[in-house]
């Protein structure tokens, strides 16, 4: 088994252990938001996906304007703003990517207040914030992130829940064992993976708080099985990439089985398989399976938890078409597990 | 002649106009910012691309947090936020993408000023906004937005400079000949054209400034050559999609000729060439141009200014390549000229 199958498999002990340590501390994260107004995230690749559902997240249902930071704004040009009334969440799996490091401390040094959300207790991102919720998913081998990326959304739920988004803390509790529940039950991936075999790209699409899974699906496409994965909201991919979805490149579309994506998500399917090309879905209802070439199971889960689940099968997807294209997915070209950008 | 070439070699003369017309109106918009602490854009495709700029300017040279909306927040999660001290710019260029108008009416409800960068006099967008800037485009044809983009990077400079930039309005106004004289240059497309046919994607990077002109080649190619272009800042591109640049699938590097963006840009071609893949310059210094297979020439502008520049060969090559795989770049598959999303 590779290490990114196992880390797969490990995400309902991990999600359990995040939520757990981090559930109880939610009142101190509202503590340390006090006289804030907004959220502002600093993340990179993984982190960047997972930081998507949190803006979501937050101005969906906390009531804040809650938007992702360029780094480059630090690292680079050195430009110092007023940052006062600013919440500064940075995301790190191990806590060690220098330029995240960088720009968080920054953003305290122009007053803002300081969260680190990494795997890495102890590491320099939790030293340099104010707080650290430190996601509790163990050791991760395989280079494309999986247990990083759920955990992460966890955490950032409790975040929202500690900023005073009226959600149901009974739900967050269940996901560990709805991921659990998607990950034993029956998902055939091998249609999918024998049509994806030689396709030359394929886009990514999902609407809202689900656009963060279809970012994260992309990247694993593209870190793991080298190919030209396009991760883009509903709205973006008709704003011009639509023309290269052909026969030849599919589209794959993910939603929560409800809520206010949902329909736009059925429509996107009917339009693509309308064009002459592959759709398929996952999760959503019986209309989005309908309107798809294939589809693969979501979570039983309410929208704002869903992504924790949808891109289950996203990741048992790049794991096994890795291998069938003879890829090593734990150690794929050009990559290592901590990236350091100059 | 094509629309999109005629329009591509119209953006001389409609950067002139809308610097005219625009420059004289900064005071009057930093008049409208009064108060206001950080800017948050709204677009979508081409316009969003701009914004990235604008948003890079304003926080390097205007020492203001300036960020991007999820415009879904306000058309599908139908969330209410404060956003009293914001200052939304909404990009649009025909100004009747209705997500794009709910989306900045929703911001002034909720408490921001705003300001709207159209070409359309008397749109729907510049009737919702407390001020409009209207570009001086003209008219475009060619789906694939050209003299949009370039002027809509014109007026942000105006708005930065409004904001309080310490930025040098005679600079700003040798971009027109600038660009005329890149056009009016020698540009030799053909080599790169010929071997970009038949690539399964290419990757598109830019760093800070310059980031934004890499968006918006990488979606101009997938718009009109159907080619899987990834756009993505340096930073972002090793963190996952470097592993997708191999021998069949090169890399386009854009940066301005000095700034603090270079040295990392020349870095990039040297690690993607010593990869065994193809890099291509667009602007830079003869260091970039060495570093990399093939090189055109940028403009001879000043960082803040180049990707008003830097964007032309892209365009320029965009076009050539699309008539080459036998596609009227004035009229790609699937697409409009005014995009609605609903």
């Amino acid at each position: 088994m590779t290490s990114m199958r196992r880390e797969i498999m490990e995400q309902p002990a991990a999600l359990r252990a995040t939520i757990d340590a981090l559930l109880p501390r939610a009142a101190e994260a509202g503590e340390l938001a006090g006289g804030t107004r907004q959220v502002l995230f600093i993340a990179r690749g993984t982190s960047d996906n997972a930081a998507v559902y949190g803006s979501y997240l937050i101005q969906a249902y906390a009531g804040r304007l809650a938007t992702l930071a360029s780094p480059s704004i630090a690292t680079t040009y050195r430009s110092r703003l007023d940052l006062s009334g600013v919440l500064a969440v940075a995301l790190s799996q191990s806590g060690r990517t220098d330029e995240i490091v960088e720009t968080l401390a920054w953003a305290g040094d122009c007053g803002a207040r300081t969260l680190a959300i990494t795997n890495g207790a102890g590491s320099p991102l939790a030293d340099v914030a104010d707080m650290a919720f430190v996601t509790e998913a163990g050791a991760e081998r395989a280079v494309p992130a999986t247990k990083t990326f759920t955990t992460q959304l966890a955490a950032q739920a409790v975040l929202a829940i500690g900023l005073g988004a009226d959600l149901d803390t009974g739900l967050l509790r269940r996901v560990p064992d709805e991921v659990e529940a998607l990950l034993a039950g029956p998902i055939d991936l091998e249609p999918i993976v024998a049509e994806l075999q030689g396709v030359p790209g394929v886009v990514v699409s999902g609407r809202g708080l689900a656009y963060s899974a279809a970012l994260e699906l992309a990247l694993k496409l593209k870190e793991a099985c080298y190919l030209h994965a396009m991760g883009l909201s509903y709205a973006d991919l008709l704003h011009g990439p639509i023309a290269v979805v052909d026969a030849r490149t599919p589209a794959i579309v993910l939603a929560a089985s409800t809520g206010p994506t949902l329909a736009g998500t059925v429509e996107l399917a009917r339009r693509v398989t309308g064009a002459g090309a592959r759709a398929y879905a996952i999760g959503g209802d019986d209309c989005l399976a309908a309107a798809s070439s294939r589809a693969l199971p979501g979570p039983d889960l309410p929208e704002w938890l869903a992504p924790m689940g949808l891109i289950v099968p996203g990741q048992l997807l790049t794991e096994a078409l890795a291998r069938r294209l003879g890829i090593d997915p734990d150690h794929p070209r050009g990559l290592s597990k901590i990236t350091q950008t100059g």
